[in-house]
């Protein structure tokens, strides 16, 4: 593929910001400080990586008004130089076109509405009832559940499933092996028996969620699962049964949240953390990652409880005290009694 | 699909239980007491949602003797609300039908004997000689390894992969994603390269099991991987080589089972917990959520080994003296004995 | 199947070793000390299992010089006994031929080069431009992405999905449902919505390395992730963006590396550790399961940070603690000043 080059001026037209230093200046792609080469635009968007200016060899530099003089690069001067980023990567680095059309070895069920402007890729399977929403791309060997909705612009990665009747919006992506409306893990215990809860909520999901690859979702028991719009999960999260997760709240990978867990808005969530069911979380909390949230949260911040780790020899000799934790606060205590009683008060 | 409606005194001839209030009452599905509506019949199993009686628009509700009096609402009083539910619910919500046959696009090996009262859906593949049951569904896209024999009705979700030679019960049920016989993580180091041990195990899967969306269980590495009859696993869990899970245990999302750990029957594994290789876990055995078990447990009980989370300052501010938690151990000791001596002991 | 029978003498010509005992011994498949049956050969590599050579029903056993004479069954003595079993067992467990062929139902797309002496099995979708080495199986329902490189000898197990530009060495193995190059987690916030930042660097793997099922690996940001050969990965872990895995690091089932983070070569890393993200992790470090290594290691050597379970009382009495644990240091503190005071210092 033949890439477009543009100018610094053009860039700037298109996307604001003040052009320093020379504005026919051409780009083509985007690279980072350190590794960028000719015909490529670095940005500076963290003061950490600001030693990197010096000696970089990107064609030009997107960053913030106090850093404008910093160096003599090209560079374009803006308030936020990552969402500047962000956007002028999005424009140099298009998806690929959605072309619409059902390839021949898809299997559609009956009474499906496909819009012709959708793509449904090969080995692909759409039972009765789906319906597949304009500009929706569903890639090679994903599965879509009866009655399942896919909004418009949608984009399954190969190898999604969507189980029956859950409700997507638009904009939405799943990464490969992702699972939307799985069974939820509901069982009632009957003379040494695990009988199983059908489970018959969907999962319901907003505009502009994205979540990773093989990120679970378990459908609702009787109420839905629902996650609100702009919401972005990683890969390898499990939201289990019944939770709702607020709008643009953030998750890290391999995070699982129990059932009937309740977020909130603007939430970002640490790596490998958890949330214990029925809880609620407020909006814009943080969580750090491996942390295990087990009561809810009501005001926000941040949030952590991780065992610092250190060389084995010593986290074994500090970690067998914690066994006696108790004890040794009532031990201290003592201490303090005695030690007033000596000084005779 | 229009639904069938059923009065509560229908209902109580088949599951039992006493009708108080109207017996005509007509209910065609379950609801929460919180959100069901005119037609749905609630259940009340946990004193927690004993309020919402109050309120709530169920045309019936299951309850226990303790609760027959708390509502005017129809209801249906029997010993335990909760697997009343389950069966009712079941009863309400069956299945889809499985329709016998053979997917056109689906590619069947040598030698193999599928029932005629199997259904192998869009896109499968099943390798020769493996064996399928009669009134299994095997959904979109699942791979079924050569020799591998599925019981009868069991159900796998679309893009489930069985390896080679596993043996599967009947009435399992495996979501979307599910990997059952992948290879044990088996090694051996030589000269600074790593051997790989090939896995000539197998899985073995009692009846009534169900694994939920991308749960991996690796295939034994000389012996076989068993999961017992009745283990419910939720979604998500890595079950390594050699394992052994005993009868009706229940494991939640997330866990981690190293190689041959002998995991008991009717044991609880609560989210995100870690079992260590070649550990013997007791039946009955409860292990909280979070909690790494890192030696045998021989007595039943509950256990666990959770950091409790705080707000980020706080937390910072204890763990710190984690890494010397020793050492105060040592200087509350020395405190000790100083007062020992002060006082002249 | 019929197996090939062997003489410990034809074994040892070809593995090395001393026969004692009868080396006409015929031996065909390799099992454990414990469960062994005659025609097979066990093996003795942890001397917790000494015991079991007392009572084995194996035809013959592989031990270490130590333990020659600790039994009378016919055995092979050698330096290393569990890389000679591992050898050996893969001398008599050979994967199943390459049938070289692209199955019909398998989609291809344009200008690929797929090498005649590779395997394409069914339901399988390669994009425009991937390239196929010989020797190279890509099992049922994989989806190869467009312009991505795949080795010789590499085994895609059912299921695997590999994103678009993704480079993979020789030998490569890969277990169902893992994913190769999903998009990293890289999102700008502006305005209250995030921007999805592209992640146009790639996914470059070494030769002779292995994962395991439901493993993802994210392409990088906009430089590669980088995973160097003989990299042994078990199931479900993720690897973010941009993350760099030195040679021969082995790393057990769970485990979350977060984005930019470079780890040494013949690291281990244990089940459901975490590794936050830019740090670096010299050669030789040996992570325990269960911990987050949240600042950068640069000394090889073991590491740990795992909170001990105990019974669940225990835990809560002891656990509480932690949250005043600054304060108690506080306490003992104050103890030693009024003991100095008190003896007059």
């Amino acid at each position: 593929m033949e890439r477009k080059v543009y100018r610094l001026a053009d860039i700037a037209a298109r996307f604001g910001g003040l052009v320093m230093g020379d504005a026919d200046t051409r780009v083509q792609q985007i690279g980072t400080l350190e590794k960028a080469t000719a015909g490529q635009i670095a940005f500076l968007a963290n003061a950490k990586y600001h030693h990197q200016l010096q000696g970089s060899k990107a064609s030009a530099v997107i960053l913030s008004k106090a850093d404008a003089e910093a160096t003599a690069i090209p560079r374009i001067v803006c308030d936020n130089p990552y969402s500047y980023f962000a956007k002028l990567s999005a424009f140099l680095n298009p998806l690929p076109e959605c072309v619409p059309g059902i390839h021949p070895s898809a299997v559609i069920g009956k009474g499906t509405q496909i819009s012709p402007q959708a793509h449904i890729g090969p080995h692909v399977t759409i039972a009765d009832g789906a319906v597949i929403g304009a500009g929706t791309v569903v890639m090679a060997g994903c599965s879509i559940g009866e009655g399942t909705v896919l909004g418009e612009n949608v984009r399954l990665y190969p190898n999604v499933t969507v189980y029956h009747d859950c409700i997507i919006g638009s904009h939405f992506v799943a990464h490969s092996g992702a699972v939307i409306g799985s069974d939820g893990f509901g069982y009632a215990m009957e003379e040494g028996r695990w009988l199983k809860i059908p489970q018959i909520g969907r999962v319901v999901i907003g505009d502009h969620v994205e979540i990773g690859a093989n990120t679970t979702i378990d459908r609702g028991a009787l109420d839905d699962t629902v996650i609100e719009e702009g919401v972005i999960m990683d890969n390898q999260i499990q939201v289990a049964h019944n939770v709702h997760i607020g709008a643009h709240t953030v998750i890290a990978g391999c995070v699982g949240i129990a059932g009937s867990a309740i977020i909130g808005k603007y939430c970002r969530i640490g790596g490998s953390a958890g949330i214990l069911g029925h809880l609620q979380i407020a909006d814009n909390v943080e969580i750090a990652s491996f942390t295990l949230i087990g009561k809810s949260i009501t005001e926000e911040g941040r949030y952590a409880g991780i065992y610092p780790f250190s060389k084995n020899d010593e986290w074994r000799n500090n970690a067998v005290h914690l066994r006696h934790l108790g004890d040794l606060v009532k031990r201290v205590k003592a201490l303090e009694k005695e030690i007033k009683s000596l000084k005779g008060e």
